[in-house]
């Protein structure tokens, strides 16, 4: 394939100049040295365009729909705050304590919805202090508590679609499919759903689903079976106003994984729900912040142990756990390339664990201590999910601004 | 198998007394629901006793010898403290902030021991101005760079033996076997790093290897093959005074797991490494602080999905990640049974994750909102490796005294 750039993941906003990565309009070697620790690297602008490619697609449906933007992903305040500049409708909570964030961050209660696992009776006086929350049930067990407290309010229900998409090879990331996971309301307690709601004055006028993460342009067969599912529960509900599809739009972490068209995917959603002629809504999470963020680390020493060549940095999996944790590609790109010719290397971190290797035998330009690398695609689920694992948490992270 | 106390993981600290659970003396329901977050339990006393069991069986070896807990398996300040009063050698540092904590807890810079993956010049700086930790190379760059900074420093090396042991099934925990890992000097370079050491005026006094974690009386014979592979690097070194194992002493995770027998342990060490009439040295981390802790969690609903019986808990993997990450077991606890048929249910996270499961398919008595449930072998690589995910990583650890 062509590449404008140079490379798959060269765009105009993250590419080399001159010998050097810049990003942002930033030389990052250059940012980097001015911080001791790992840094995060986020660019505001690439925020504001992935939402603005999404609303543009959305805007092609012919019907109303709403993007919540869900922060589990991120929630670096400057970012949280930076995504009030955009078309978001709101902000994908899934805990109390995310929920009093966004609002600390200035987002409104309307324009929160909240879809957390395990309601606690603590949260459901929480969310009838701020009936202006969306919140969709997922259990009978939440439904109840809910409408103890919050009587007369107009809720969602989290449907499970017994359909998985997302990641392929990932078990891990299954969140609905032949194994009965502990998401949502199966069709076969889905009547009792309504019933219970009912019973507690709660009103029905959302459901949501939400399949996996990651889906790409190969998942789309998929995607198009989770929308069938989910028209087929609609006309059982009477007074229902909207959809919400969950989020799960992937991007590409590696030369040949193909990016999601999203005309196509507008296309299905219209082919398949534009009749109910009811509001969309979105959550997506990765596809708004993950390729808008880098994590430059520096590098330790590089050397040959028997058969592999080690590049070891100065930050590790506790910092970012995809690559250990749900074994997804990482994308090493040195801050300023070296001359000479390519090695096959190990990149590794510097926790004392095995699993700690940012990518095995990649082909990268010679590489000395002292190096910046940047490792592409953190900016969803690292530093949200980091830890302080060996005392090696800390972390810079930066919103860089055109 | 006949338990003294009517469960496999019962002991006198930890029971059923009345129908409740007594951990170090406290009936475990009573003391969480005075806290309103997840609680991480320890007992002071059964973390004396793991260093007295470990100490008692190492006396047996009629050779010098040294315990350090290795602290990236839980750093909780009081138990950092509490080691103090046991006959612990010292501390095993992965980190130069672990360093740092270790000596903020009272330990003095002899006691310490620091094994750390990937030195940067600033640690090699850190270690220059503390002469007193003893510091393990696993790399010949870090020789280089300690030797710049400590000439004259008496060093470790840490070899790899090309020898994997430990959960069995577990790739993600081999830190050595047939795949180069980036762990140690393996011994094809392990005269170059002799060489290296002496250029640079430094002088190696100890060998340090550790192979893996979580071994167990089934893998007492891999552990065998290690000390021979050791024994044969030591007659390299003139002036050796000491062997580290390492750490990597397990214990059971449940009913058929057979425990680690110190003295046949002890026995293998005699055998194979007694001879050479060196100081030996461990770093256990579970082994010492695992089965002293609980984390204790409370139920906020139990309700049938499709053919599966779920029961939610108020915490998540984000706050020990070992069997949502390692696949290791974990033993759920009611602290409070309630009388009735047994149920078969998987216990469930509050995170949004697919992979936030506590444990699938196991017998409990019936269990209801609001009750507590201990969860067993929380004291090690737990609070020390959580993450706030979701915003949901509050918790509070107390440090019992019996």
């Amino acid at each position: 394939m062509m590449h404008a750039f140079g490379h798959w993941w060269a765009r105009e906003d993250l590419r080399y100049d001159h010998e050097r990565l810049v990003f942002c309009g930033r030389d990052v070697a250059a940012l980097a040295a001015a911080f001791a620790e790992p840094l995060f690297l986020y660019n505001a602008a690439r925020l504001r365009q992935n939402v603005g490619r999404l609303h543009q697609a959305l805007s092609g449906l012919g019907l109303p729909f709403r993007i919540y933007y869900a922060m589990k992903a991120n929630r670096f305040e400057p970012l949280l705050c930076e995504l009030r500049r955009t078309p978001l409708y709101g902000i994908d909570v899934c805990s109390p304590e995310e929920l009093r964030e966004a609002l600390a961050c200035g987002w409104r209660p309307e324009q929160l919805s909240f879809t957390a696992h395990g309601m606690m009776p603590e949260d459901a006086e929480l969310l009838a202090a701020l009936p202006q929350v969306h919140v969709n049930c997922d259990t009978l067990s939440a439904i109840r508590l809910l409408g103890e407290h919050s009587p007369g309010r107009s809720i969602g229900l989290r449907v499970n679609l017994g359909i998985g998409i997302g990641y392929a090879d990932s078990d891990r990331l299954s969140y609905a499919g032949q194994r009965t996971t502990k998401f949502g309301i199966y069709r076969e307690q889905f009547s009792e759903a309504l019933e219970t709601a009912a019973c507690h004055g709660l009103h029905v006028t959302w459901l949501h689903c939400h399949a996996g993460c990651g889906y790409l342009e190969a998942q789309l067969a998929s995607f198009e079976r989770v929308l069938q599912a989910l028209a087929s529960f609609s006309d059982k509900v009477p007074g229902l106003q909207g959809l919400n599809l969950g989020g799960g739009l992937g991007l590409p972490h590696r030369a040949n994984d193909v990016a999601l068209d999203l005309g196509r995917w507008v296309g299905l959603i219209r082919t398949h729900l534009g009749h109910l002629g009811l509001e969309i809504a979105i959550e997506p999470g990765d596809f708004i912040v993950k390729d808008a963020g880098l994590l430059v680390l520096r590098v330790g020493y590089a050397e040959t142990k028997r058969d592999r060549r080690f590049v070891g940095l100065n930050g590790g999996f506790n910092l970012a756990v995809e690559p250990a944790f749900y074994d997804l590609p990482c994308e090493p790109v040195p801050c300023r390339p070296r001359a000479g010719p390519a090695e096959v290397v190990t990149l590794a971190g510097n926790i004392n664990e095995a699993l700690d290797l940012w990518a095995s035998d990649v082909a990268l330009p010679p590489v000395e201590p002292g190096d910046f690398m940047a490792l592409l695609n953190a900016g969803g689920y690292a530093s949200s999910m980091s830890s302080n694992h060996c005392l090696r948490g800390r972390f810079r992270e930066l919103l860089l601004q055109p």
